[in-house]
């Protein structure tokens, strides 16, 4: 497909200070965002995400010249899928949204419940309780999209999934699987818990071992009495990244297991621990496990 | 040991504005750190993990009577280590340093070499080249800390290991293995190879498949022909954030690995992709390997 860039892409948008421009800035507030359901995709690896996997959500879709140029898919792309793309000038993209690079675009929020993900029959889903910081939780979707897993599933005390810096963070991940809001976490796990997943709650003093259990799910291995089996459909439940699961969260979970640590460090970030243990179950049920 | 908090901890540090003040705030630029051959740890497991392992570089340490406090281990460990605690009040803290939660230190900035690493006999290293994302390279430090690597070496084009970004992100990982920083990545590869590393480019390209070569090493498993052996001692090779690594840094490498995405993510995080790759040599190295 080639592009008349002049004369398609004359910029439409001008002032930076005009309601419109006020208007897509303000869903960068959580206030916002709820009022309207609505929220903001900033960037060409999340925009072109969105349009990819999720087109019937886009609402709005703003573009400047230049990052037309630069990436030509995006405009293509949204032609393709029937969306219309407004062009604006580099200063009024920027006062949308300073983080966009040139494109944002306004989506309906992301609906679903752990109850509809359950429905699914999924065999690795991830959990999200306490979660706060909302780049964390971006990066945990994107690794869970990585591992291959069916879903995230965020507790009511979890992040705003739809927060610009999730959003960013997951790198369009968060278009590629369903994310979805629960209530707390004993509503989030008991559909997942009734559609035959086990609960592994990951936490610096579990009492299992990851490595033991992929181990125990490969060739050779076998399981001890209690063991819990990593080839089984499995919801893994991640705490708050600074105290981790409290007791009461962990007596949720089926096994509490801990990524072993050889050095000196007290424990792992937790969007790298959640990494190590979705792609360790990933591990165990496409090559060991059952 | 009991405290007579009250008489010890009365600030003598009480002016935000005081020439000592804005010395130390200073080093968080990185021309003054070079100049000075120090830099500031903010935050109490910062802190606690210098004076713990490396107390010797330990110029300076400040402290808030309030976090003295509520973390009574700091002045303990800093008086046994024979150091000495100035306090100051909770703005000169904060003036001094906004991240540190009440508690900062002046550090000689830490040296070594890739020859002084390669010397050691290490069996897992990790080389960061041109990471420029201050707190990815210090999750990576964590996570190399946490699967019990043996040292994490940077490139000249690699961010500052002194930025105070760095250091908070690492959560003390910087004091617990050695943390050096070389020239180009040749030079630094060059002492790790004639130590006997395989060096293990981590690259979404890759030729190999992370999960093919964990198979191969564990118990059952068997390489085919010119198959990395994960078992075997290894320096593994991170690039860039946004563009990972050059062909030219590529083939520096003995090998190029993926670690195989099952979703629709385009890649995982530099620092989520280390942990995975670090953890499946530790898990080779520890169970299956040679």
């Amino acid at each position: 497909m080639t592009h008349d860039v002049d004369a398609r892409t004359t910029p439409e948008l001008t002032n930076p200070r005009a309601e419109r421009v006020r208007s897509v800035r303000a869903l960068s507030g959580r206030p916002v965002r709820s009022r309207q359901g609505r929220f903001l995709v900033e960037g060409p690896q999340a925009v072109r995400e969105l349009v990819r996997f999720e087109a019937g959500r886009v609402r709005e879709l703003y573009l400047s010249p230049e990052t037309a140029v630069r990436h030509p898919e995006l405009a293509d792309e949204a032609a393709a899928a029937g969306l219309r793309v407004r062009y604006g000038t580099v200063e009024v993209l920027e006062a949308m949204s300073p983080d966009g690079q040139g494109v944002v675009a306004v989506a309906d929020r992301l609906g679903g419940a752990p109850a509809d993900v359950a429905v699914a029959g999924p065999r690795l889903v991830a959990v999200l309780s306490h979660v706060r910081d909302p780049g964390n939780a971006g990066t945990v979707i994107r690794s869970a999209d990585a591992a291959g897993a069916d879903a995230v599933v965020l507790t009511e005390a979890s992040v705003d999934l739809h927060n610009p810096k999730t959003v960013r963070a997951s790198a369009g991940s968060l278009f590629h699987l369903p994310v979805v809001r629960g209530g707390d976490l004993a509503d989030v796990l008991a559909p997942l818990r009734e559609a035959g997943l086990t609960v592994l709650a990951a936490d610096g003093a579990g009492e299992w071992d990851l490595d033991d259990l992929l181990d125990a799910a490969g060739p050779g291995g076998g399981r001890h009495s209690g063991m819990p089996d990593l080839g089984r459909p499995t919801a893994w439940l991640f705490g708050n990244e600074a105290w981790g699961l409290p007791p009461q969260d962990r007596e949720l979970a089926d096994a509490v297991v801990r990524v072993p640590i050889h050095g000196h460090a007290e424990s792992l970030n937790l969007a790298t621990a959640a990494a190590v243990c979705l792609y360790a179950s990933a591990r165990a049920q496409r090559r060991g496990g059952s």
